[in-house]
């Protein structure tokens, strides 16, 4: 079975176009990588890229997409409205498949140091590959942003974990870290009332007392008179699909409405759905390796 | 995308491993096929074995894999309970990705008519490839096995498809067709009453007014004290694993039995458990390209 690592590093360059394809161009020209998706954000002033591969051919893409970026961006002339720290702001690796997380936050240590040795561009390791627990937190580290982080990486507590506490003079600094697969899921209800969904986004949530690794919020659909749950679930394996789905029914019975139908939004890795499946089928002993694609790869 | 056609083949030999290794040789040298699985049963003296590949490679690996076993394999001296009418009993040809079924019965079409040619081998064509509607089902060609159709294979209707009306002298006659992935598929029930199991084997399965493409029966697990109902689903696109399972949850509850567990035996294709992660989550225009791993192939 092929390892795959999926990463989505967030390049600060969402205007000048012929700039991101000659950054994109070095993960084309990366054997091993598969380009999946990307898109330009005009008003963020920023791009998301996706690819996949094995570790090492996804780490050698990560390092030659990170060089260019650093040659083509200056972050002194940067503006726009998502809050970012450098020239490339953040590479998140995300084992998919025959790779462990502990290998992942591995590859994205390997990579921040090469990025330090090479490029000279002072780098911090967020989520699973934190070396201080407040850097889990992505936002944290960008607290300031690339004008604030400026004086403030000076100061112990925000010293980078790979390089001298200062700034690059152009690309300013770069987060490297480790992540699970993460999955837009949004459940549309039976009414127009979004007290309803608020209520159940906050019921589910992480930062209310709810689930873990669940982000989401009430939205109204116009359009279709009624309310949404939207949400992000970041980490499917611990905190399944199927688990948030029956509580926000049975949150929504309590008020007379039902679940009308749910939408995943991009991309979702084959387990989550395998999961999903197995739980709602009362599987017994099902191995993954009993579905007949994982065994042509 | 590649072209995967599986191929599963059952010869008439399990208990003369090296025989087998030979016969499984000839899979491994053909370039463009994967060899998946293969087990080999001893009472059934009976080997089941599994592959992919395009077309043509499926086909040149299934006819030299014919070839060795006609060699090999004498049915004169072979003894087994599973039925059987050749050295090869059944050839199945099942598109699973980037092919139609018109593609694979055209497929096997062709190999049956190079056994016959270059092997001198009788053959029959049964499921989706077959000429005469009886032949869809496999148990009519196979009826009065080896040793019997050597008398009955001079009637009209027992005819072969490809070849004259009589048996090779050692291999016998084989059976080549195409039918769409068969998913193996048990419900266990709480309870110990046999009866039960038999009345929703019979509530579900076709023979008996129930769903199209079910084969089912009812079974005692003896060391769990639980019945079951086993079922074969021939076409998981027509009729579903959840529509299946939900007639059998309805029927169990009619009697106050709970469904405790099921279970897939072997190989599922990704597609039937999307379906039924799709069916419960209720999703709304999912597309199976935003699975992460089919952008991969």
């Amino acid at each position: 079975m092929t390892q795959i690592v999926q990463c989505v590093p967030n390049i600060s360059e969402g205007r000048r176009l012929d700039v991101v394809e000659k950054i994109i161009d070095q993960v084309r020209q990366t054997e091993g990588v598969q380009l999946l998706d990307y898109s330009s954000d005009h008003d963020h002033n920023r791009t998301v890229i996706t690819y996949v591969g094995d570790l090492i051919s996804v780490q050698e893409a990560s390092f030659r997409l990170t060089a260019e970026a650093v040659k083509l961006i200056d972050m002194e002339k940067h503006e726009g409205a998502h809050p970012r720290i450098g020239a490339v702001d953040v590479i998140p690796f995300i084992p998919i498949d025959g790779i462990t997380m502990k290998e992942c936050v591995a590859g994205a240590e390997q990579l921040a140091q090469r990025i330090n040795d090479e490029l000279q561009v002072p780098t911090y390791l967020y989520g699973e590959a934190a070396k201080r627990p407040e850097r889990k937190n992505l936002s944290n580290i960008r607290k300031g942003q690339y004008e604030g982080l400026k004086e403030a990486i000076k100061q112990e507590q925000r010293h980078p974990d790979f390089g001298k506490p200062q700034m690059h003079a152009s690309a300013g600094a770069i987060v490297v870290g480790a992540r699970m697969p993460l999955v837009a899921f949004n459940v549309n209800l039976g009414t127009d009332k979004i007290e309803v969904a608020n209520y159940i986004a906050r019921a589910v949530r992480e930062s209310n007392g709810g689930f873990k690794n669940v982000k989401g919020m009430g939205v109204v659909l116009e359009e279709r008179g009624q309310v949404q749950v939207s949400m992000n679930l970041e980490n499917c394996q611990a905190t399944p699909i199927y688990r948030v789905l029956e509580t926000i029914r049975r949150e929504a019975a309590r008020f007379g409405v039902p679940v009308v139908g749910t939408e995943i939004v991009g991309l979702v890795p084959q387990q989550a759905l395998v999961d999903v499946a197995n739980w709602y089928l009362q599987l017994e002993d099902f191995d993954s390796k009993q579905v007949l694609e994982n065994r042509l790869r």
